[in-house]
């Protein structure tokens, strides 16, 4: 790597833009809002979708995959939906360009639609359109459907992964005979998320429930898992969401019960999104550049030879062969780097700044000895290890580092969770030390609005299980039964 | 399943209609031209992707995501692109819905775009817009990069999977250094596509060239497999393009080669869409349901216990509980239907009717005998074959429906290729027999067009290594030195 990056002390939001760029994860494109998703991004990627698609087939779930188009009118049918919702989103009026006699192409005026088309910015509209004819008797139910697709939001101010018109996602879309399983589903699909979160991205969250201000657009309760960020702002990581029946209601989808009874149905929807790569690279990276977590690492083990001639190098393949097929066997994702377009060290800062867990150097004094040098990117240490067992002692160290990195993001994410007791100590602690801020409210929308408006911090969550305790809220003083998490969020 | 779907005697496109609809691969949605995939056909397009995108990257490729828009002057300016393509297409011409006064949303008109944006039909153009910034020496050369993704084209008459509006597919986008290697990773990817075909869709496939006439916009060459469908129709199944400079040169892509000489990138793209299932289901299946291939059918064995009380129900229990851990071992995808809802001979169809390649249907009598009634789908022979040793019975008769309807489809192809040395006999064939025509044409288009308007049929490829000889064009009589392939087709 010739260039460093800027670092998260100077400009954290500058350091975040070049970790994207330099580490080959995205791209500006020509599309404004919109970004390249680079292979080695998409790697990642394709990673923790493997992972979430698998965990969500266990839980009984199927793919399937709807329309990208949704009529206009379906955004009015559900009332609160089209309310909180689905205002700034990519129109499509026309089916037909023709050529310009003035040169290039124009739209076809002749090829106006009737009713206009919205790319989806969700999709429970016409999935919920769809179930209607998929779902006629309890025996339909639960109906457990998930779909991978690309949604668009038309947003103004846009960031590489964080929020971008474009971008990624799964969402869930079930159906159930009862409230109860509809509930149970919605908090299934939470701890779903909070697993993957924590034991595959490293990254430790809170659970919790929305407040109505920041509920999702038709949903009766949004549950979701908030993560804490190297510069003390929350991100939210995933939510999922019971929609009671309005949804039902709204698209007419009825069952016939067990006793004969016609019903309602009872839905839930749930989704994360790419945004987790922009959590992922905040959770851990630091000014060399990406740390990844080994278990979504696109690659876990990065070996580098060192060596001046033919003779030296051929040693060192012979002795890599053997090496990358003991890994291999143990299932690490391992490369060999025998490119000679740049010297090691170059090769190093490289994979440092890819956040490549383990990097072995191996040179041809090591052989002599039967060592090699492996260095970790969590914490920069570099020892000398024996080639014999070399293998599972770096399977052991790849579980290791990613504990490591778990532990320390959930130190500094313990650290900045602070009760404030006073309105001075909830600005103070906002400005000076960010994090999330532990305080009574007094349970009203008009108290979270100004609080919002006066400090740009909004309510993240109410934990699940959350401690009750009498107070006073930190604004009006009005009573509280409870403390909520405030942030200043992305 | 209480209802049968027509006949292929009777109306093969009704067959092929009511096929899909009953075995649940898709349905239609309130979107014109756009279906859903239901979960049933989205885990048969999960198995074809999953096995590409494995072959995709044994072949070197990366997967990325480019942007669903392209900007409208994109698509001026590679002029052969324009002419031959993107005409029809959904245009995104606004960002803002707004409350309507008199209830529901309409397009807000102060949020016009300045330059319209296209729902990408194909994304070369803006693919090689980025790929510009990323190639400036030989050493980013090769670039092989592939992406999955929706494709919308606006179409007047669709058929569920074979032409809708918006599909599924994938579309690598390569850069080369000299023509010779872009031609041959062309020739390459064609392979794969022809080894996915025959091996994993059991689908028989000619490789060959497409005329002028029929090439892909922008091309300088199309490669294609193409198939015989069982009603004389051919059906194109993949395109594999060499597109010489001429992308490069549109969008000023050059890189610096080893003797530091300027030139313009060579490239290629190809693609395989959600069509395959429309191949693939017309290739095997029959008045009775879908015939799927072993290695792709999200379901490969089914297993019906058949029994009175609970008694018999818990012997059956026990020994399915062995069969599906031996089954499992071998890497089986099996289902247990015991659910209570449905009596055997309904379960019997209702997995007919979906392809399941093998049911085993398991008896208290049969328990005594120590056997179980195996019936292939192909076939519809049934076996009573011993439990002991089950699953690597299993595992041998899955091979053996694999190359069997292999066979089957290749003689029906193969018989289904005929030769025709005068227009007569080339209209009498095409009327009565259908499948591949192959026959003298003298090279120009103009004949092509005009075989086209008055029979339907168009040259589907020039097969490779085509056998040259001297002949006289079927309409014309003008000289020809070899024969194509013609066919009426999807």
């Amino acid at each position: 790597m010739s260039k460093v990056i800027t670092s998260r002390a100077q400009d954290y939001s500058q350091w975040y833009n070049d970790l994207i760029l330099k580490a080959g994860l995205a791209d500006y494109s020509a599309v404004r809002g919109c970004m390249v998703i680079k292979p080695y991004g998409f790697a990642l990627w394709e990673n923790m979708r493997d992972q979430l698609d698998k965990m969500f087939k266990e839980t009984g779930h199927q793919n399937a995959y709807f329309p990208l188009f949704i009529p206009k009118s379906f955004f009015s049918k559900e009332a609160a939906h089209v309310e909180g919702f689905a205002k700034e989103c990519a129109v499509v009026t026309h089916y037909r360009l023709k050529n310009d006699p003035a040169g290039g192409v124009v739209v076809d005026p002749e090829a106006k639609l009737e009713e206009e088309l919205i790319v989806r910015p969700t999709s429970e509209t016409i999935i919920w359109d769809t179930y209607k004819t998929w779902i006629q008797s309890y025996r339909d139910l639960p109906l457990l459907i998930n779909q991978w697709a690309n949604i668009v939001r038309w947003e103004m101010r846009t960031r590489l992964f964080l929020r971008t018109t474009e971008f990624l996602w799964q969402e869930g879309h079930t159906a159930h005979a009862t409230a109860e399983e509809a509930i149970a589903e919605t908090v299934q699909m939470l701890n779903v998320y909070a697993t993957f979160a924590e034991e595959w991205m490293a990254t430790p969250v809170i659970k919790g429930v929305k407040s109505a201000n920041e509920r999702f657009a038709g949903a009766v309760d949004t549950y979701c898992i908030e993560a804490m960020m190297q510069d003390g702002k929350a991100l939210q990581a995933g939510t999922s969401h019971f929609l009671g029946q309005n949804f039902a209601k709204a698209f007419e989808v009825q069952f016939t019960d067990k006793q004969n009874k016609l019903d309602y149905v009872w839905a839930t929807s749930w989704g994360v999104t790419t945004r987790l790569i922009g959590a992922l690279v905040m959770t851990h990276s630091d000014d060399d550049g990406l740390v990844l977590p080994p278990k979504l690492a696109p690659v876990q083990v990065v070996i580098i030879p060192i060596y001046k001639g033919d003779e030296q190098k051929s040693m060192i393949d012979n002795k890599v062969t053997e090496l990358l097929l003991q890994l291999k066997a143990l299932g690490i994702r391992t490369k060999y780097d025998d490119a000679d377009n740049a010297r090691p060290g170059w090769k190093f800062a490289e994979y440092e700044m890819k956040g490549v867990p383990v990097r072995i150097a191996i040179g041809a004094r090591d052989l002599e000895k039967n060592v090699v040098e492996v260095a970790r990117r969590d914490t920069k240490e570099k020892t000398s290890i024996s080639i014999d067992g070399l293998a599972s002692t770096i399977n052991v160290l790849l579980t290791d580092i990613q504990q490591n990195i778990f532990d320390k993001a959930k130190k500094y994410r313990d650290e900045h969770i602070t009760r404030a007791d006073t309105w001075e100590e909830f600005e103070k602690l906002l400005d000076d030390k960010g994090g999330f801020i532990s305080a009574h409210w007094d349970g009203t929308t008009e108290t979270e609005e100004k609080i919002k408006n006066l400090t740009k911090a909004t309510i993240r969550c109410i934990p699940l299980n959350n401690e009750q305790e009498e107070g006073k809220c930190i604004l009006t003083g009005n009573p509280s039964k409870e403390r909520v998490l405030f942030a200043r969020a992305y």
